[in-house]
């Protein structure tokens, strides 16, 4: 072939009338590339493509497949400072607890106790494989909507670890922080704050104790089930005492890279992709503040002796989890130079943290204002 | 520009080559063409796609935007029958009571009745699109794949009724047949035939009376706010009396073509494409007859004299559904030529329908081995 300029000129001119082409065709299914991240036959199966945008227009699809991230553990053991610490991650979003996740999952687990239910819902051709899509295509939906989307989506409902081998089945790349603390101190804190739980006899720390042990038993059990790769036990006390250990471990078990910011998550609070707070959470007015030992060793002397005398028996899951049931205080530790700093400070300046916490409440009267 | 044959094949090539590359990125989004029937927009506002394949590979794909059918009412108002006699239609499956459809409704009217639940909510960034769009997806997933799939998907759980305003806003483009039957017949099947139902003293006729006013007057006003373009009372009598009249309104209603099936529905009891039938349903050894005239006033001389006697003012709601509640039976009408041959065919050969019912029974005592 004897070729001249003007004719390469015309073949390149085809050429580039065809990428053209092809580069409209790349482009014309953006709902393909942007709204599925799963092959048809997963989806088939029940792996439901659940499409988000944030703020600025950028899509965001989720599915059952997702490695999304459940902090669970007794109320008032730290699941929401941890769940804090990691919305202070750029690659993580938690956000408030959404208080319908786990109710949707004791309603399940009701229907699963009961042979009768089980038998009739298998009549009616409600079998396994259907409930769990619908109950996992709640859980997503709530989740992945009820804050900013994320590369990683996280759920703090602490009941929700009573059900980790379940959740486990329906996200079978999901990943579970089990928040545990000295038992002492969470009871102290329950019934100090006030916090009504189901089953809770708020005048009695002996029952406290006991219902903490039966509880944060079932917790250990779900945990071991769904195995240490994807279960992590994260004491309280260490998180605290040693954060940047801590939550190296932490971001390691979850494949996240490091990132500075979660060792000053106070500084994201209420801001854009950082940590949003719920008026009307407990731990909201703490959880404002850098990490600190305030909370550690609260309980020491405010529990009645009779029951600091048979705490062992009451509660043999102190043991087992690995705290001394007759130290009062039992030595947790030598904290981190930087938290015994960010706990002195706290202390030196209690008069503006009494502020932030009064700005915290007012915002919120002006919130429930709009939202009533 | 000077051409020869051979530069002519050139081009031909590099264009045949385009061409190529064309169709093969046109082919290579199969995922996005068959499984997903709505706009990106839509599915962005918590429009899923619920995509499921039947028996022969075919796929469907379904969604809130769908003109789902539910057919709702108190226990024992032919809501059964109702369904049986869709599911016949070619295009219609209703299947079973999925007992959970109505659980999810009533646990999210809970939170909707509970101010302070609702704040909580709200402050978690649980807000209303977020619920719906959660317990949509729920009820899809059930409703679709609890049976094999169909051009109208259809949801007979009685007590939906009692959320049908909601379910209205679920489903922008949905359906309700609310079946209404004299409520002294209801009452009397509910008794004679121990269907325990939550608040129904099965040892009371005028209790019972007085809970059937409640509920039917409930559901009576919901169906009303939904409106009669999307809500239909259908009258049990009216529908045995007179099967054809009644479904040709019912499909007219439905945007359902005529299909001569469903008034013959018994013939497609446990047929592939046909009509499933829990073994444990309490109307399931009553369905699998043709309409017939049995059930209608059976209840007449079985209700106590002095409850008889205060009808009208024990249940107000018989009058205002057009019931004579002073007439024991009212007259209902007079029957189609058929339904009456029906009846007698079913007297005659009484011995037959006892044999049918226990082969249903001893089916189900196999399959629930199977299942246990």
């Amino acid at each position: 072939m004897r070729f001249t300029i003007s004719r390469w000129k015309f073949n390149i001119f085809l050429i580039l009338l065809c990428l053209g082409i092809i580069f409209y065709y790349k482009s014309s299914y953006p709902s393909c590339h942007v709204l599925s991240n799963l092959p048809v036959e997963g989806r088939l199966q029940g792996y439901l493509d659940h499409p988000v945008l944030d703020k600025n227009g950028t899509l965001y699809t989720y599915s059952r497949a997702d490695s999304i991230i459940f902090i669970g553990g007794m109320p008032r053991s730290g699941t929401t400072l941890a769940r804090a610490i990691l919305d202070a991650h750029n690659d993580v979003r938690c956000g408030e607890e959404t208080r319908v996740v786990p109710r949707i999952l004791q309603m399940r687990s009701h229907w699963a106790k009961s042979e009768k239910e089980s038998m009739r819902l298998k009549e009616a051709g409600v079998h396994k494989e259907v409930l769990d899509s619908s109950i996992a295509a709640f859980i997503i939906e709530v989740i992945a909507k009820h804050g900013e989307p994320a590369k990683r989506l996280c759920n703090k409902d602490p009941f929700t670890m009573k059900s980790a081998l379940y959740l486990s089945e329906l996200f079978p790349n999901g990943r579970f922080i089990f928040m545990v603390r000295d038992g002492r101190a969470t009871v102290h804190s329950i019934i100090s704050r006030k916090v009504t739980i189901t089953g809770f006899d708020l005048k009695s720390y002996e029952s406290c104790m006991k219902k903490w042990n039966q509880a944060i038993e079932t917790m250990y059990n779900e945990c071991k089930a769904v195995g240490s790769t994807r279960c992590m036990m994260v004491y309280y006390e260490q998180l605290v005492l040693h954060p940047k250990d801590t939550m190296k471990q932490v971001l390691k078990f979850l494949d996240l890279p490091w990132d500075e910011a979660v060792l000053h998550h106070e500084e994201l609070i209420n801001r854009p992709g950082g940590i949003s707070l719920s008026k009307v959470e407990r731990s909201s007015d703490q959880v404002i503040k850098p990490i600190n030992l305030e909370a550690l060793t609260k309980w020491v002397g405010k529990i009645p002796q009779d029951v600091v005398d048979k705490m062992e028996e009451l509660a043999p899951m102190l043991k087992k989890l690995g705290y001394d049931p007759n130290g009062n205080p039992p030595n947790y530790g030598d904290p981190d130079a930087f938290v015994q700093q960010n706990t002195l400070e706290i202390k030196k300046q209690e008069h503006v943290w009494v502020n932030k916490t009064k700005v915290l409440l007012t915002e919120k009267l002006v919130d429930l204002k709009k939202v009533n």
